[in-house]
């Protein structure tokens, strides 16, 4: 059996994991954004490996990790997926946004024209937010009523394994 | 003469400063944000205090003492605005919406109803960075054309005073 790790009250997968370090887990989207006039974007979250919900609430050395995590990935991600700019979001508690009650930064590679509004891109993190919580949910019970399709756990676990590749990893959570 | 500080291509001066550590800055911000529903909200800028334009021209030392430092303030300004949650957003680079060419993080108090769409916080953000470019560039040339008034040095740097007491600071920048 693959390690799983908790995202909230929910499970992840080691395989939809693409970056590990000693405090900090990089974890790639369950839906994909499409913009009007571009071709998919996928976007990453960057997490610490402890459950909790406010930053507030992460101690220094998480607060280091996390960050020095979310530094490393977004440079990777950006080149990777021909960026030219990025989108660093907390929704630090539920007023702000949040619906998975664990603190997780939002990394997008942005690229001139992407969205016809420069802040549409907010609206986008919003809805996915939201499908966010009700994916995790999804996931363990099995159910799906949502009109945009998912990704498969095999299409996740590939962009993961790709992604993976390009990173130094702080252990191997990957073998079987 | 109070020492001056350096955002992107401009002065800022030392009076306009919460938070000094040794490597970042904390800065209030020149408009305030008046969403519909409640009273106005000030918002906070973090920036590292070495001009340099994105995230991944940060070394290590300076991320650590950035998100150290955004996570020292967030705590105190959500307290202080009485917020419940909060939005924290780096721009990072201009087709993400950056104007000032110089890494710096959005922390804003939220709370229940602020805005009544939740993500709209973020076209205040993006309006607020355009204006932060001009704004700047104003100060510099003395002119404004703008329709929202800008808040005077004096209510600024009154806030920035009352603020600069809730914080330990690396150094006193503030005596003439």
């Amino acid at each position: 059996m693959m390690q799983t790790f908790q995202f909230g009250p929910w499970k992840i997968a080691a395989s939809e994991i693409f970056y590990i370090s000693k405090l900090s887990l990089g974890l790639v989207n369950y839906k994909p954004i499409v913009p009007g006039r571009m071709c998919t974007v996928v976007y990453v979250l960057v997490l610490p490996r402890r459950v909790v919900p406010r930053f507030a609430d992460l101690t220094s050395e998480e607060v280091t990790d996390l960050f020095h995590s979310a530094h490393t990935i977004a440079a990777v991600v950006e080149k990777e997926y021909k960026g030219e700019s990025l989108t660093i979001t907390l929704q630090d508690g539920p007023q702000a946004g949040q619906t998975v009650p664990h603190v997780h930064v939002h990394l997008i590679p942005r690229r001139a024209g992407d969205w016809a509004n420069n802040d549409d891109i907010y609206g986008e993190i919003d809805q996915k937010e939201k499908e966010l919580a009700k994916e995790l949910k999804r996931k363990t019970a099995a159910v799906d009523n949502e009109e945009r399709k998912p990704r498969t756990p095999e299409d996740m676990a590939s962009e993961a394994a790709a992604l993976r590749k390009l990173f130094a990893q702080a252990e191997n959570i990957w073998s079987a």
